[in-house]
């Protein structure tokens, strides 16, 4: 049951109608690991540069995530800097350095060659390919991607979706992937591309799961003050995936459900802070009561 | 048990990605009651022109709904023309004549002053107002309302929703009338104005009920082709007060949390078709169905 995660380890500059956070801790990898570890052993492969705080890989260590697979190259640190509208559903890039990032070709050593459950966050589709050739026997993956890539690069997305079983996209990423602007056609026809399984992430308003043989729609757990949204797709992919480790199988239907729901609460930690402060302070046990808070938001 | 909607009856023009209609029988108390009538019986007050078909009378009398408030004044009958965008999510009204409706001013016969359930559809406070002060001893009360009231007549608005139990508006509406950013809080600052619940509609995204002691969220009922969101709103809204109708409390949560499912799905078949089509052809196996469905949907 362990988890792999390929993806960017950031610096991020965040403004949101919340207030304003420099150069914190942010990438793909920190906020999938940081949601997963609750359920599994995690190990995370990603590049940072020299610059990169000591004081952020001992929280991921004091977190027990694997981090012998953070490399660290010559040159900075990925940063990102982007800022929220009011309602927060708009958010515009300010500036984006890439930094070693842009160089990152991801190579596991050993121990990561066996990993069973494998989440390629948003990065080239080729390098996705890349890291999935070099996973021995996968039980379970799931991949991210993102409007550039479906423009620039739908030839490798398409090839590497046909290699994963599950795929998180946003309604924009579905419609703009398939061309059908009906979300559920647009979802049925990502499923025809290759995954078993198509997440819709709907920010604010939840998330759907389609499967060829079930449907299933989670509200987005209702916190009581959102401070910065940054990394809450990928959060919610910690949760799932997390959850999926941990089941006895990950393709049953009712796991599926439950992980989903899983992703939807971690998310609702994550976007409660900055960077990865309020998820890192998540105990299980107030992961437990959202969960069980979730249930009875949609019981009727 | 029996149910009041007072509203607009009207001949609608829609421009939607699906196609078009032109003059179709429209108006919030026509998809109220037709909606409503799967459960108890409805009386319409409302007003049309001499230029009213009497097919669609007819049509009423014939979904057993009491028409004799359905008043019929010299001149033109309500006419609103709108389209849609692509993704169904902007609408723009391209015309709007309000003909007699412009003269309304809601009288209810002796037959309807005694009626339990009330809907009071999205006109101007003051005649909701006056309605209410008709009706001698409502059970539950429901308004409908929108930007426009919310603007320029906030204090009849703030004074009728003083007076009735429940009120939908979207999410837009809630921040506008509470100034609250944060719909969770928006929705609870509503509360304080006086309803014991506000249910946040929320189109493709389903809708959220919030009371002082509980929240519900429900998804949109995902169909297979959205033809026509019009009517959407008023629809849901008769399936809720029609559920609460004939629960045996109707302001007990599990009876809020059903109706609201309900009105989900009433309002799934109201979008697909123009006009009142599929919900006047909706039968309450059909709807019972769907309400498997929806429960099937969020199951975790």
């Amino acid at each position: 049951m362990s988890i792999l995660v390929v993806g960017s380890v950031a610096l991020d500059s965040v403004r949101t109608p919340r207030g304003e956070a420099r150069d914190v801790l942010g990438g793909s990898a920190s906020y999938f690991a940081t949601a997963a570890r609750h359920f599994a052993p995690v190990a995370m492969v990603a590049v940072v540069g020299e610059d990169f705080p000591a004081a952020h890989r001992d929280l991921f260590r004091r977190l027990d995530i694997d981090v012998s697979g953070l490399e660290t190259a010559p040159g900075s640190t990925f940063r990102w800097a982007g800022e929220y509208a009011d309602d927060f559903n708009t958010r515009r890039t300010l500036d984006t350095r890439l930094n070693v990032f842009a160089e990152f070709r991801p190579r596991l050593c050993a121990a990561h060659i066996g990993s069973e459950f494998v989440f390629l966050a948003n990065i080239h589709p080729q390098l996705q390919a890349g890291v999935l050739s070099q996973v021995s026997r996968p039980r379970f993956t799931v991949l991210d991607t993102m409007n550039y890539w479906i423009q620039g690069t739908r030839e490798s997305l398409e090839d590497v979706l046909r290699r994963v079983d599950g795929v998180l996209l946003n309604d924009e990423e579905a419609r703009m992937l398939t061309g059908e602007t009906h979300l559920l056609r647009a979802a049925r026809a990502v499923l025809e591309l290759g995954p078993s399984l198509a997440v819709v992430k709907k920010g604010e308003h939840g998330a759907v799961v389609v499967a060829r043989d079930f449907l299933f729609a989670v509200p987005a757990f209702p916190v009581e003050e959102v401070v910065d949204p940054t990394g809450a797709g990928d959060t919610f992919a910690g949760g799932f995936v997390g959850a999926l480790a941990v089941s006895p199988d990950p393709r049953a239907e009712d796991a599926l459900r439950r992980a989903a729901a899983y992703g939807t609460v971690l998310a609702s930690f994550s976007v409660e802070s900055f960077s990865l402060d309020r998820l890192v302070a998540a105990t299980r046990e107030e992961i437990e009561a959202r969960m069980a808070a979730l249930r009875d938001l949609v019981r009727f």
